[in-house]
């Protein structure tokens, strides 16, 4: 159905079972589809915080530890892009690792990569049930232009 | 790609835009499409008070309106469908009308007829463009269990 697919994933239970509800109710193709996980500058920052004895909290350094973390989800990214493939049904897949604030680089790719469909759990790692969306997904919701497919993750079935 | 799609629609610009737009991004099949048509009965309660000096709004003639504007709508929905139809690139295609409040109908329409997924603009005939979403999909969002693509109607392109 839809030419171009962008799936951010955070790596949560809800993101996969979003891919995987996906995948039972898709019965067609899908002609690429793109699997972002962007590494939380803010979660860097809890880090860097946390072990600040043992960073003097240099440039060079906090690049350093970006890059780690970089290399880090394209590794699980990697582990899991075979299967993503075959669940998504798609012809064509690619990995993508992005540094920043998850909403706002979910929405840049989107734009970049001119896709079709953003598909998005309706909650993520840090979605709690009661609410209605986890705070991502709310605020691609608010600012993409782009057709958003949203998979409720969180409810009894 | 989608087995089942339940469409809602008030009749509104926004509503015919997100088809459009569908249609613009779907290149596959739609096996069937539902598209349903609430006629809202908070509507009517205003209609009855508009015109109370009409009406001595006994039940049978409350009825009776309620059937007119669903017969209203019928006709409506009649009129659009083989071109709904088209552009979903639906095999098959159903319409449907109901009376009630708009989120509950629309929600307990997607369970009953088991769809796969609900279409939805981000706004429709009451929704404000500096709303991240129109009441009745909000309210749709909050409660279905069922997949939801969102279609941006409201942004300039």
């Amino acid at each position: 159905m839809f030419r171009k697919i962008l799936f951010p994933t955070d790596f949560s239970e809800g993101s996969m079972r979003a891919i995987q509800r996906f995948n039972r109710d898709n019965e067609s193709e899908v002609g690429e589809c793109i699997i972002l996980h962007v590494v939380d500058e803010g979660r860097l920052e809890e880090l860097l915080n946390g072990y600040a004895y043992l960073y003097k909290r240099e440039e060079r350094e906090i690049k350093d530890i970006e890059e780690k973390l970089k290399a880090k989800a394209m590794e699980k990214l990697t582990e899991r892009a075979e299967r993503c493939k075959k669940m998504m049904k798609a012809n064509k897949l690619r990995i993508m690792v992005r540094f920043g604030i998850p909403y706002e680089e979910i929405v840049k790719v989107a734009e970049e990569e001119n896709v079709s469909l953003i598909l998005l759990p309706s909650h993520g790692k840090q979605g709690f049930s009661y609410e209605i969306f986890g705070s991502t997904t709310m605020r691609v919701l608010k600012k993409t232009k782009k057709p958003v497919l949203i998979i409720k993750t969180h409810e009894e079935e």
